[in-house]
Parts: C-alpha cells; sequence; structure tokens
C-alpha cells in the first residue's frame, strides 16, 4: 500500500511501478506524489432538461451540489492535493483504501463493490510520440459519478459537448449510463494507438521487403514495448468492463447493461489487436532476420567466388614471379619458353573458368 | 462507437480497424464511410409452395413486403447510405448500437439477443489474390432475416438456386433455417482459402528443399499474416455459432440446431486448419533459415579451404621472389641450387597435400 | 456443407481438406469422390453362441439381416458409391447430414447424438513409409453398428478374429462394447506410428550427434510436419471418447463405461506422446542449428589463423620482392645485407609466433 | 490394449511405449514382457501391536494371509509371471484390464474407482547415470494394499523401517495412510533428480560464461530430453494424488486426505521446478547460441582487420615488384627515385594508420 | 517429507529444493537444517489501548502471555531449533505437518485449513545484489498469529510501528487483521525488486542500442533466471491470497476481505510486471542478437569490400611482376611499352572503379 510516485524528469519513464513510500506503511494512507499536477474540480450537473456547468476552488463547495440534480459529475483533475482528495473522501463517505489506490497510479483496470457505491479503475492511452497510459478512477453512487485524472487533458469533450446539446438521450439516462459513456470514451482512445500501431507495423514491413538497416530492428523492439503497455493496460479492462456487465447490484440498470456488452465488444476488439500486432511483430523480428541473413550469405557468395577465382591465379602469377637462377635446365625453364606467358596466362584462365563452372553448377552464380 | 471506415485508395490496406469518426461520438450514430458502395436492396419471400424476388430502390417499399410470407429475407448490399439503414433501423424496431455496429465493419463475429431478434455478425472470406474479409451482419427475427453485406459480390447464390428450385426443404423451414444456410455458406468460403494457403504451403515447403531464394521468406512472411488475418476472423465466428445453438430464446427451433451443429464442426475444422497452418509455416521458416545456415556453411568451406591451401603456397612462392643479393651465401641459396625450383615446388606441394588431408579428417571434404 | 474430395494424383498430397463442391450446396447432399475406392458390404451378425459373415454386393439385401441377430455389424468399405450410402441411410433413418459427413472424408473425430442413434467419427493411422489417416464413421444404434471405412485394409482383423473364435466376452457385450472394441483397435493402430516416430527421433539425435548433413534437417522438419497431421487426428478423438463416456442416452452400458475409460487412457498416452515428440523435435531443431553453428566457428577459426598469419608473412616476402634501384642507400639497404635473407625470415617467423602466442591466449588453437 | 514391451538391450533406450502385442487382442489379455523381471511376492502384515514380515514364492499362499490383519501390504516385485498376476486378480477380483495395464508398464499416472476398490497407477524415478522412470502400481481395498513394481529396488525401504519399528501412528492409520506412505516415498524420489538437474543447470551456467565448448550443447540438450521425460511422468502424477484426495468412496478417509493435501503440495513443488528447469535450459540453449555468436563475431574481426590492413599493403609492394622496363620516363619512375623505397613505406604505413583509425572510430579495435 | 536444507558454503546457491533428509521419513518429523539460523522469539500483545513487547528465550513462557491479550503476535525468527518450534506445536496444538513445512522452507504459497487455524506460507523477497526469496510461515488462531521467519531482518518494522504508536485502526482490527498487514508489507516487499529489475530493463536496453558487449548478454541472462525465481514465488502468492478471501471458516471477517482484496490488487500488478518483464527480457534477448547480427554483417561488408576490391589488383600486379624471358615477342610484351606502368595502372584502377560501381548498385556502400 501506500506506493507514492515521485517525479522523475527523466525522459524515458517506463510505465512501471516505482518509488512508492517505503513498505509497511499504514493502508488507506493518502501520499500524494510531489510532482503530481494540481488539483482542480469541475462538476457538471443535469437533468433531461437543464444543466450546470462549475468549477470549483474548494472541497468545500462541492457539498452544496449535492442531491441537487438527478446527475451529478464532479471530475477531479490532477491528484497534487492530499487534503482535497481526502475531503472528497470524507464528503461522499469513500473508503480510504479505494482513495489510496486514486493516487496510486499503477493500479490494473478493476470494479471493487462496496456497499453503495462501485470503485472502478480504468487507463486512458495517450499517444504523442510515444504511447503512454494514464489512470482514471471512477466512483459511481446512486445519481453521482466521481472521476479522477492524473494529468489535465482527457478525451471527454465530445461527452461534455453531447451533455451541452442534449445530444441523444445522454441527459435522461442517470449516473450509471455516464460512467458508460466515459469509459467508451476512454475505450475509443485505444483505436487511435491501434492505427499508429498498425501504420508502424505496416511502413516496417515494406521497408523491410525494400531492404534493411539496423534502426527497423530498432523500431521494431520499441513497437514490441509499447504493444506490451498497451497490452497490460487493456486486459484488466476486458475483466472491468465484464465484472461492470455481471454486477450484482443494482448501480447497473439492464439499459446500460446492453450499452456496456457493445463496449465490451469494443475492448475485445482491441485486445484482439494488441495480439495480433504482438505476433506480427514478431514475424517481422523474424522476417527481419531472415532477410539479414540472406544478405549475409549474398555478401559471402560474392567474397567466396572473388578470392576463390583470384586467389590461385594470383598465385601462379607468384610462382613465375620467383627468382630461381635459369643456370639448371631445373629452374623455371618455362621462363624462357617462347610461349611462356601466354602458357601462364592459359593456366590461370583455365582455373578461373574451372572454378566459375563448378560455381555455377553450385548455383552461386 | 461511431468508427466509421474512410477509403483508403492504398493497395496494401491492413484490415485494422482504422479512421474512425473521433472518440467519444454518441453512441448508436451512424456514420457512414463516404467510399462505401452505394445501397441496394433485394427482398426473397417465400413459402413452402411460392416465392418473389425483388430488387427495391427505396426503403419504404419494405412495408409492403412485411408479414405478408411465412418467411421473408431483405438482402442490403453496400453500407453507403445512412437513411436506408436508419430506415430499416425505424421500419423494424432495431436497436441503433447494433445499427452502428453493422456500418462500423470492423466487428467481431458474435450474436447480441434483443428481446424479440437476435443480432448477428460475421465475416466471410474474399479470396483474390490475397485474402480479404467482409463483416456481414444479421437481424434475426420471427419470420424474417435482415442481412447487410459490405460490398456487392456474395458466396450466396447456391442459397439462392436452392431457394428457387425449392430443393432440399430450405423453403419449408424458416427463418432461423435461413440463418443456419447463409451461416454455412460463409463458413463454406473459407475453405478455398484454406486450400489456397495449403497449396502455397506445399509449393514453398518443396521449393525450399530445393533450393533458398530470399523471396521465399517473403512468402512465408505474407502467409503468415494473412494466417494471422483468418484466425481474427474464424476464432469468433465459433463463439458465435456456439452461441446460436445454445440460444435461450426460441428463435432457434431444435431442427436447425442440428444443422447449426454440423456447421459448429465445420468451424472447428477451419480453426483447427489455420493453427496448424500457422505452425506449419512457423516450421518452414525455420527450415528456411536452417537451408539457408546450411548453405552459408557450405559456402564458407570452400572459401576456407581455397584460401587455406593457397595462402601458404603463395607465401613459398613471395619468399622466392624476393629480391636479396647473391653476393652473401646467407642470402637465397635456395635460388641457386639445381634443383631449387622444384624444391620450392615440393615445398608448396606438401603444404597443399597436409592441408587437404587435414581436411579431409575433420571432414569438410 | 458437401465439401467433396477429388482425387490428386499427387505423391505428396497434404491429408488437409481439398477441393469440395463450391460451397452452398445444400445440406446432406451426398456427392461422392469420383475418385473414392468402390464400395462394399460385409456383414457380421453374432449372438453368444452363433455368428454369420456374409458379403453383400446390394443393399436391399441388409434389410433381411436386421432384427435377426443380438448384434449386427454392417462395415461397408469404400465411399465411391453415393446409392449404396444413400440407401443404407434410408434403410436405417439416418439423418442426411450425418451421411454427408460419412463421405466427406475430412471431419474431425466427434460424437453427434440422435434420438435413437450415435454417430461417431474416428481417423485410423496408415503407416506406410509417411503416415496417413483414414477416416471411419459409425452409427451406433441398439444390436447394430453400422461402420463406415474410406478404402479397404484396416486393423481390425484381430476385432473379427475374436469374434469367429468367441475369445473372451466379446460375443455377449452386444453392439456398445463392439463399438468400443473397434474405437479401440483405431487408438492401438496410432501406437506403431509413434513408435516409428520414436525410432527417428532418436537415430536422428545420435545422427546430428555424430555429424550434421543438410538431409537431417530436412528430416526433423518432415517429422514435425508428421506429428502435426498426427495431433490433428489424435486431439479430438480424446473429447469423442469421453463424450462418448458422459453419453447420457443408454446407448453406452455401465460396464462398456469401464472400457472406454481404459481407451481413453491410451489416448491420452497418444497425445501426451505426440505433444512430447513435438518437443522432442523442436528441441532436435534447436540441437542441429547450434551444431551447424559450432562447426561454422570451428571452419571460421581455421579460415582466421590461416590467414592472419600467413598475410603479413606475405607481405614482408612481397616487400623485399619490390625492384626499387639499388643506386641510393635509401633503397632497400637490407637486400645488400650479408643477412639479410635470415632477417626476412626473422621478422616472418617472429610475426607468425607472436601471432600464434596471441590465438592461443585467446583459446582460439 | 495389450501392449506388452519387448526387451531391448539397446543401451539408449526411450522411455517410450514399444513393441505392444500387435494391435486388436482381447482387452483384458495379460501379456507379459519375456524380458521382464522374475516375479517375487513378500507380504507385511501389521496391526498397531504386531507386524509379519513373509517372502512367498507361491500365490495360494496369499490367502493364508487375507483377512487375519488389521492392515495387509502385498508388494509384488517383477512383472515377469502372467500366472502369479492373474492368480493375484483372481484371489482379490480385480478386473482384468486393470491387471493389463499393471504389466503395460507405459501407462500414465491415474486412479481408476472400481466399485470396492481403487487402482492407482504411479511413475518412481531412479537415478542412475540419467533418468530413468518405473511403472508402479497399486490396489486399495478395505485393509489391503497391493503394489507392483517393476524391478527390484524401490524406495520404500524408509516405509518399511517405520513400520518394524512402529514409528509414528504408521501401524494404526490403516491401509489408505500406508498407501498415501507409499506414494509420498514416490514423490520424494523425485527430488534428488531435481537436485541432479540443478546441478547440472548450474555447472553449465557457469561453464558457457567461462568459455563455450560444443559438448556444452550436448549436455543441454541431453537435459532437456530428461525434462520432458520428468515432466511427462510428474504431470499426470497431481491430477493422480488430487482425485485421490477427491474420492468420494470411503476408501480414504478424512485424515489420510490431510496428508494427501500435503503430499499434493510436494507433487506441485516438483512440477514448477520441471517447469522451471525446461524454462532455464531454454536460457541457457540461449545463452549458449549468443556466446557462439559473440565469439564468432569477434574472430571475425581479428579476420577483417589484418586482412584489411594488410591486402593493401601487399598490393603497394606487388605494384613496386612488377618488372616494368626502365627504358621509358612512364615507366615505375619511382623505382629510381632516391628515396623510392622510403616512399613506398610511407604509403603503406599511411595506409595501415588510416584503416586502424578507421576501424578504432567504428569501435572495432 | 522432512526435506532439510543442509548449508552450502558456495555462493551462488540456486534457491531450489535442495539436501533433503532421505526420502521416506516419517511425515511430520522436524529436522532442522544444521545451518539453520538460531532461533529467538518476539512477543506483541496488544488491545486498542495497550501494548506489550517482550523477547524471551524459552517457549515455556509463552504459556503466560496466551489468552492475556486480544491479539498476539509470537514472531520466531531463525529455524534453528527443533525443540523451540516443536514446543510451540505443542504449545497450540499445531499439526505436526505444517510445522514439517514450516522449517522445509521450499514450501509454494498457499493455505491449509485446519479445524481452529489456518497455516499459511509466504515468500518474502530480499534484494541485495541478487534477489532472494526467504519462506515465512503463519499461523493463524483466534486472537493469535504466529510467524516463523527463516533468518533475522524483515520488512515489518513499519508494522511494528504502527502498532506501538498506534496508528490506524490496527490495534482494534484483530488477529486476521494482523495478517492482513504482514501479508501486505510482504507484497510490498517485491516493489522494489521489480524497480531494480525495471532499472536493468531500461539501462540494458540503452545500452545495446548504443553498442553491444557480451556481458549485456550474460546480464540479460541473470535478470531472466531471477525472473524465474520472482515467478515461482508469486504465482502461489495470489492462489494463497485468494483462498484467504474465499475462506470459509470465520478466522477472517469482512472487514479484513476488503483489505485482502486490495492485497490481492497488489499481487496481481506484480505477477504482471513479472510476465511483462519475462517478455521484455526475451525481446532484450533478440535485441541484443539482431543487433550483434547487423554488426557481423558490416563487419563481412567491409572484409569483402576490401578484399575483393584488392585482390584481383594485386592479381595484375602479380601478373607483370612475373619474370618471363623477354627473347619471345610473346613474353610480356607489356613490360617494354612505353606506357607499361600507366596501362597497368589503368587496368588496376578500372577494376576497382568497376566493382565499387557494383557495390555501389547493391547498395553495400
Amino acid at each position: 500500500m501506500s506506493h507514492h510516485n515521485s517525479g522523475r524528469t527523466s525522459p524515458r519513464r517506463r510505465k512501471a511501478d516505482r518509488r512508492r513510500t517505503s513498505p509497511g506503511t499504514a493502508p488507506g494512507t493518502i501520499v500524494v506524489d510531489p510532482n503530481a499536477a494540481l488539483t482542480s474540480i469541475q462538476i457538471i450537473g443535469f437533468s433531461s432538461t437543464q444543466m450546470i456547468e462549475v468549477t470549483l476552488n474548494d472541497v468545500g463547495q462541492i457539498a452544496t451540489y449535492l442531491g441537487k440534480w438527478p446527475t451529478l459529475w464532479i471530475d477531479i483533475t490532477g491528484l497534487g492535493s492530499a487534503e482535497t482528495i481526502r475531503g472528497i473522501g470524507e464528503l461522499l463517505g469513500l473508503h480510504p483504501l479505494a482513495l489510496e489506490d486514486v493516487v496510486n497510479v499503477h493500479q490494473r483496470s478493476k470494479v471493487d463493490t462496496f456497499r453503495d457505491y462501485l470503485f472502478v479503475v480504468a487507463r486512458m492511452i495517450e499517444l504523442n510520440d510515444s504511447i503512454n497510459t494514464e489512470q482514471i478512477s471512477f466512483f459511481l453512487k446512486k445519481g453521482l459519478v466521481v472521476s479522477f485524472q492524473e494529468r489535465p487533458g482527457d478525451c471527454w469533450e465530445p461527452v461534455r459537448q453531447r451533455l451541452r446539446q442534449s445530444r441523444g438521450r445522454i441527459r435522461e439516462l442517470g449516473a450509471d449510463h455516464l460512467l458508460y459513456a466515459l469509459l467508451d470514451s476512454i475505450v475509443d482512445s485505444y483505436f487511435p494507438a491501434m492505427d499508429f500501431v498498425s501504420d508502424q507495423v505496416d511502413s516496417l514491413d515494406e521497408a523491410i521487403t525494400r531492404g534493411t538497416t539496423p534502426d527497423q530492428m530498432h523500431s521494431v523492439h520499441t513497437l514490441r514495448g509499447q504493444l506490451l503497455t498497451l497490452r497490460r493496460a487493456i486486459r484488466p479492462h476486458r475483466e472491468m468492463v465484464n465484472e461492470l456487465i455481471r454486477d450484482e447490484h443494482d448501480m447497473v440498470t439492464n439499459e446500460t447493461r446492453v450499452f456496456l456488452r457493445d463496449c465490451y465488444d469494443h475492448v475485445m476488439q482491441v485486445v484482439d489487436l494488441v495480439d495480433t500486432y504482438r505476433e506480427m511483430t514478431a514475424d517481422l523480428r523474424d522476417f527481419y532476420l531472415s532477410t539479414v541473413s540472406n544478405r549475409m550469405n549474398e555478401v559471402m557468395k560474392v567474397l567466396t567466388i572473388m578470392s576463390t577465382i583470384f586467389i590461385p591465379m594470383s598465385f601462379v602469377a607468384g610462382v613465375y614471379g620467383m627468382n630461381f637462377d635459369a643456370n639448371s635446365p631445373w629452374n623455371m625453364p618455362e621462363l624462357h619458353w617462347a610461349l611462356g606467358y601466354p602458357f601462364a596466362w592459359a593456366i590461370m584462365l583455365s582455373i578461373a573458368i574451372g572454378l566459375l563452372v563448378f560455381f555455377r553448377r553450385r548455383k552461386w552464380i
């Protein structure tokens, strides 16, 4: 418990769980990451006819909105203020263990069922140069959704627009439907990442077919790492949505269940794609290696052919470059033949031609 | 939700899910792909004694056929017209989420159970130069099958022929049997693809045994990618057919269940084959690589043998090509021996023979 | 449905599903493979005291034996005659879908339960030069076993002998026990194939340890393909036997269930062996490749040592073979030294010895 | 059924199932392996106060001990005598199928439940130079344990000692506890084999780190084969012990169940270790191959550096060894320069230094 | 049973199960490892208002504390004294099999349910230079937790601090909550090890990208071995915590169950991370090998280019170094041409340029 995440400025920060408080701290203690973003609170309350949208500075003000709207959405961005989070927890009667999970942003996606509320953890995908994940935590109570985001910037603007413009039946369908809409937007945020991966796989495939360079291997390796990150994020998501569908509390209506089932299908699509791309990149890697191996083979063949042909010819030339005395008839009589030089060429050429025939037979050339 | 698929003209278009509308659009919104094929409607109504076959231009005309025939099949081809699809949805009371899945053609095969109808998604295989998949969506209501195809061209002509000629009991067995017949035709469309793969595996196997070329590796790589596509299409199919068999609504009769069980066996056959071919291509790749490695070894041996024999001989020739003055008895007395030249040859030949013996002992030649 | 299998004369015919009739043919249509073997019918009827064994030419004659014997075994060999098969189906009231599966000989092993009979598919192993499988189909009705074989030649002669000689209690135990005896013989037919594989794995292991040749890799590759064939045949067998044991119809007596459990243990043994041999051949392949790699390394070392030693020595000889004028004291004074030649040898030998020491230190020699 | 195992004298006898009687023999036929060890019978009867230990020659004598002792252990060693085994079967009313499994010593570990007895098969490990397995079969009846061993020599001496010395409560706890004690001893016999494997993995790991030799690969390969043997033996063991714990007959008391659960934990430990060692040896193999590859790389670098430096230098020396006439000012004027020889050395050395700088930049030296 | 662990002084002691007493010793016999640490006993008793902390020398003294405190924690460190352990077992009525598992420190994590107490085994991680595991055993009775540690030094100081300072509700929540707090601290002890692995993976990744060295492969290999150790430790942990949650005895209160569920989430996080890092190191290994392979390829290219260019040029130089008599017009007329030397250079340069063009075309340079 109580694993807070100190800020590392290193650019290559693995998304893994790091720098927690020392093991053994009391469970339910909320220790915020000192480098976490500042906390801001946005409140959206709506009925089928009306809607309010307020940004608050103080937790105390939340109380004035509770119970005033059929559905209330409290959206907290930035986990830098322990008091704010503790305050919300006390105001709404949330379990300290759940609040601790809110600030320790390395949870797997999950649903924890408490007596009169659900605690839901999900992971949003952020696709900049690389693929990062951000933990989003939800509490679902009757008529109330509380969401916690790690950092400013989310994928929910279209949901807010739908609320503002009262498009579809979103303003009529209550808190559980709002939670569904937010979760569905999160799942949708995976698809651009999948497209990014797909494009990279495609272009690497074509590039390797054209010719290998060492940085292709590096790209494949990086891609595989990103797919591991994606897989670690999306797999628990599947179980989480499934648990919401099977939820036996009456927090989720049957109508919303139909929508969640649709959301589940989309999660399955992502899981499928991630697995497929993991296999595709493995295939790419093997293809790369075999292409390198083929090319090496070709290089070796050229070396072998050139060396094998010229080394014996050079030897013959070397022999007739020896300086043995002409005072003995045994010593290099060839040098004194009238056709000695053509004779040497004949030897050399027949060696060359013989070897070329040999190589042709072996189908090396 | 609302992932529409803009048309890319690139020939190597991955079958993955691409170019959706921006995440967060209201669920159930039908946004058609602007490049999708134009929508055409064919209606086939039949009883055991009669049959009608009409092509319509307008959704409104469908209403006149509803309820007039024991079994009605509405076959919509091309998903380019949002109004048509929305119109059919309103006419038949279909859920917007299901209609959205109809136009977002990257669903996994599945059965979604609604109160008085089933929504079924399947993937048909198209085998041209490469292997493509096409999403087919069905709605099964009492006495009614609605099917949506992405593009013109399908594998259902034999079913239509059987209906026209009233072969078998197809005209007697109702809408659920018609759905079965259509699904079974889809499963049958996988077998030519499997044969195509099988032929390629066979010919690659033989070709690699005869001698490796780099494009073989490329073929194996492409084949593996196609098998991934096939696997991603057929695996959810299995669950889908299984769910139809286990369907607890009374949409599917016991008699049709027997047929669906047979269809399930065929799906299992395809799943089996795809898995087997994935393993076969992995084996092929390993076989290819080891063959390349063997050949490299052979090339290296020839190079080594030739170099190793001639390099020392050339050295000897080089030594007797040195120009040391004969003014000292220490300087190259061999050059002045009567048998100096034969002596040099003797040295060179014994080096060559010694090395040949050495190689023979190591079983390199 | 209706996938018939046209005869290919090619010797390397993959056991995969091929050349079916065009997709969409009416389910239950029996389209025989024109190259299938001719159909012959053998009838064996027996009670604990009597037995009859007849070969028939005509389906019509079967009717005269039905109901006359406590247990009747109709054994049809060769699937070339559609009329015969259709005739038997009509006579015994068998479902067209099952009969279709009889002639489309690429089914997975399975049990299909019909109202008053079971339809069982199994695969027999034929071990000639390579490993082939043959589909065997059974119908089990009260007092009746019907078996369909693809080709003449089976592994049931011992069962017939036991029936003829009334050895054991086989003549007392009814049709379900006869089915068990036939299935058990089929499972037994896998063991010689496993022995064949085991022998090949052993001899390849020893051969590779002695020294690698390219055809070993080919053998390993072929063996792996055969193990895939075996696995694809035996895995569904396991489920099939298990389903027979769990069969809730009263087609199978408790006494036979004990025997089937024993048969299941044998199937499990084969499944285990096939999986083990797949892993063993994978290990063999890796062993082969590492042995080749080791050998390549050794070849390279010899090349490197020889080249590296003689190339600098040849260079020295080359230097003293240069023809610079002796008219300058700077020009090759060594050539005029009294000990010039021994000096050159000293340089060359110290190079050689230095390199040999270097290689020895690196443990290359 | 009826797979007997003829004796092969070959030292490298795979533990696989071999040389059975021809398929199709009547089930339940006991055909002993002619090379099986002679059969000897030991009887141990005990109560909490008394104990008897007798070695018999004749099956007939067993009857005199039946029912005389609260717990009787009949231990048959050597499966060479079909009469003895058949005799015991008749005396105790054992099913022929079970007796057949006793002599066909390639069964997987299992529990078969019969009306008033259990039939249990287990595999003992024998660790000599290599790892072998031996089938042990048990029958558990009320007050009676019958055990069949393939060969003399077992791991049960400590159990016998505990019985003789009445250590612990073993003499009080009945036949099911005796069976547990024997099974537990068998599981314990796996641990020395695991230690043997662990030692080999450790020493191979260290040896490869120090330097690779081809026989290391052979050792890894052999080890992987032995782990396959171990895995094939221990995995069914797990299910077997589990089935004994879940046994619904009242053959096993609750008190013994606690002990069996402990035994199950030990089996799981072995399963875990075998799987871990399989992965460790796979890692070892990869480590070996990469080490070989690294070393090859180093060899190649030395070759390349030496060749690349000296080949151009030799070329220069070759050029000035050409014999062009000095009668033209174009023909090799360098030879007549006063500083021609130093000039040649300057060229050669600058080539050498340039290449050394190039290699240094590429970090090859 | 009764596997004690003799002390090996070797520094590289695998964490595997070793040096047990000979198989067959009576189950429940406690044979301590002679090299095990000395046993010391610490007692912590607490109520919501009071707390006592005592270190005892003698087992006998424990009895005086039993039943005096609402919750009592007996913490035994060092398993060197068989009497102490036996004494505690007798005092508290613990099963000999469980006590045996306490001293045989190679158990998998597990929960064994006895009538009035639970026996829990867990593995703590110790991260020094390498990753080691230590077995921790617990007994949970009403109001009592007994813990056994292998060695002094644990991760529980924060728990003791919380008890001393009465932070949180830990002093109010009873023995089951204390067990949870201890288990949770153990799970927390995995995270620093995961961070250590993560750092190593990161730095290896960067290092390989910069340039390969053979010791990187060694590091990857070692890391993979440590991950196997971690996986073997954490996987059974998951089942153990899950079993505690599902425990049907009333040993664990519903309130503690909520905390255990949170602990389970953390275990799942570790399991996830271990699996991810296993895959990452596999990817690293492949990346390393392909980088080596790429580099080899580059080395070979340089060798090939240099050799291939200079070998034919040297041959030409060799030809004109031959000593054929000028007495025949056929013998090396070039040597007497006025432009013979430039002619030779022309030949040599055109060979060089031709080959450079050839290489450029092949994209080798």
